[in-house]
């Protein structure tokens, strides 16, 4: 166990520098704040399980062991807090792999038990895809479902939306036709964490399959296979647009962005693919165009691969982390008499994971 | 001006490749995709103000001059393109620039008029700050003006809150005590963009003054004085925390980032910064640790030394860029006959930037 002495008077749990009521530490001890400080006396009362410290300055400080071994800055422990307190560490899988990491939760129990809730959450999080079975056929499912977590996300097409074959749709996930593996709405900065899709009717045609691919695994195989191509989607930006308009706001949309999104230490951030919603303005040198197309070709076919099928039924709720997922489905015929209707709506990981802490804390899972 | 191949087939603007209802391509085109498509005959149709292209498989494509034009692969026109459609620049200004940049909107006008709302959406975008004066002292200002915008982005704690001194408050900015400089909400990845302060009361003591300091220049003196510093506070991550309950919600929000966040072409992303919702968890290697706090007082030191201060009235809202501005405020009194009342609400750039591109479309501003 190791902690910096800075740290450690910074972190002061006294009334002086510690507000238990907004759990957070006071501001004020800024104004002086000597980041040389130093440690005068060290002390360990047994009966109270604590470290208590004397400083330079005469002020005096105490810190549960059980506070101090939650926080140890030993890499041990950081590995643990990221894992098991932060986020937990998602896992990739092929297509191969669907029938072993396809799980599936029941509607009454994610609404009436916290285990099952936070199962879910988990689930999500590490596999980026979950079954929700037996819902009813109404209209409030998921907002039910996202208020047990927290809250829907609103976007510029509302809370829900809902995904019925129209003539003359404006777009074009709302055509029977078939739709390519995408993620919702790569044209915004903060894109929807979470998709959530409820099937209400489903056409009894021989269409109308889901398509769902990891890409965080497709990102995997071509930085194994073609590292060039890998280096060219995410270093590439593209243009991600959509113009419109619903419930009455215009809206043009854009965010530039590459498909493979990693942060400074290579870990994927987000993927973006959709081939309608990608601008017809790519704002990039001429040069680095043709390359660009090629890689896609690549991140494409490898994402057609890998990915799992499977048709919803009446009462399905399919659930996926838009960040990390492509999805889509096969075609379908769609008539009076044969009508496929999907509900949809978001949620964002950061009240996703929000929950899942506060689950998990209840359940113990973790200090 | 200049244009790849693969990317002119890829935007054909015929029927069978584009679907003007949706305004987008269609997907199927990818099954075929050539990447070397080469044009075989090429055409100018003086009639039509188009380009005309017979590709080596037989197809027709055909371009209008000016779509062609707003597309032109040329530096020139990607850096307009950038700057005029996309987003405009930044303008990162010192404290004592403050008399320079300020400027104020009426709030009657940002609700009747498209061409003052785009100025103010536009000035927010540009320097981080303006102010909207004559609101009435009702509850709905907030909601009617991110209306005109697009909506209001939720939070855990809502649509809107009021800050006001609150014995046993639970959050930090809830009390009289000066508050000081700080960014809303970092513990959020999808961190609030705008943030909107309504003042309905203002307390009558000498305090309660607001100080506003532009982080992006702060960042900026920071990169050309204290170099080592910068890199400090743009490659440590911080644990940003938020524990707590609002509306029934159980909550434990965190996000781990930098107090300066850039791009991987070194453009500033936003900031984070809030003594109180710096958890006392930081996961980092010891060593790291002092060397964070020396680098943090810097920064710390020249943003209070940046700061603009003013005392808002009733009726006024300060509006602000959450992802670059800190703000704070002086202490003040508050008793029964002396209460300060702010109403604060939140807006997402991604709604805001649409809105600024939908007004300029409208008045001709760019194509």
């Amino acid at each position: 166990m190791q902690y910096p002495e800075i740290w450690l008077r910074d972190n002061c749990q006294c009334g002086k520098c510690y507000m238990q009521q907004t759990r957070s530490r006071l501001p004020h001890g800024w104004n002086s704040l000597d980041t040389a400080v130093q440690v005068q006396q060290l002390g360990w009362c047994a009966e109270r399980q604590a470290l208590q410290i004397e400083w330079h300055d005469g002020h005096q400080s105490s810190y549960a062991y059980s506070w101090l071994k939650e926080r140890d800055f030993s890499p041990a422990n950081r590995t643990r807090y990221l894992r098991d307190f932060y986020r937990p560490e998602p896992r990739h899988w092929s297509g191969q792999q669907f029938a072993q990491i396809r799980r599936e939760f029941q509607y009454s129990e994610l609404l009436s038990s916290d285990t099952a809730l936070l199962e879910w959450l988990h689930h999500l999080a590490v596999y980026g895809l979950a079954l929700v079975k037996q819902a009813p056929l109404e209209a409030d499912v998921l907002r039910q479902l996202c208020e047990r977590v927290g809250f829907m996300r609103r976007t510029t097409y509302g809370d829900e939306w809902s995904v019925r074959a129209q003539p003359g749709a404006s777009n074009y996930a709302y055509l029977a036709a078939p739709l390519p593996l995408h993620t919702d709405m790569p044209y915004f900065e903060y894109k929807p964490g979470v998709t959530l899709l409820h099937t209400l009717e489903q056409s009894d045609s021989p269409g109308g399959w889901n398509l769902l691919s990891d890409a965080f695994h497709v990102a995997d195989l071509l930085r194994q296979r073609h590292p060039s191509a890998f280096r060219v989607l995410s270093e590439t930006p593209v243009d991600w647009a959509d113009i419109g308009s619903d419930h009455g706001l215009s809206f043009h949309n854009i965010w530039r962005a590459p498909v493979i999104n990693v942060d400074a230490s290579g870990r994927y951030q987000r993927i973006n693919h959709s081939i309608p919603q990608r601008d017809s303005h790519f704002s990039v040198p001429a040069e680095q165009v043709r390359p660009w197309y090629e890689a896609m070709a690549l991140f494409m076919r490898l994402a057609g691969d890998e990915a799992c099928t499977f048709k919803t039924t009446p009462g399905d709720v399919l659930t996926f982390d838009n960040l990390r997922m492509v999805h889509g489905r096969t075609g379908y015929d769609d008539t009076d008499r044969n009508v496929r209707h999907i509900v949809g709506a978001f949620l964002d990981w950061d009240i996703a994971y929000s929950r899942w802490r506060v689950l998990r804390h209840a359940h113990g899972c973790c200090k």
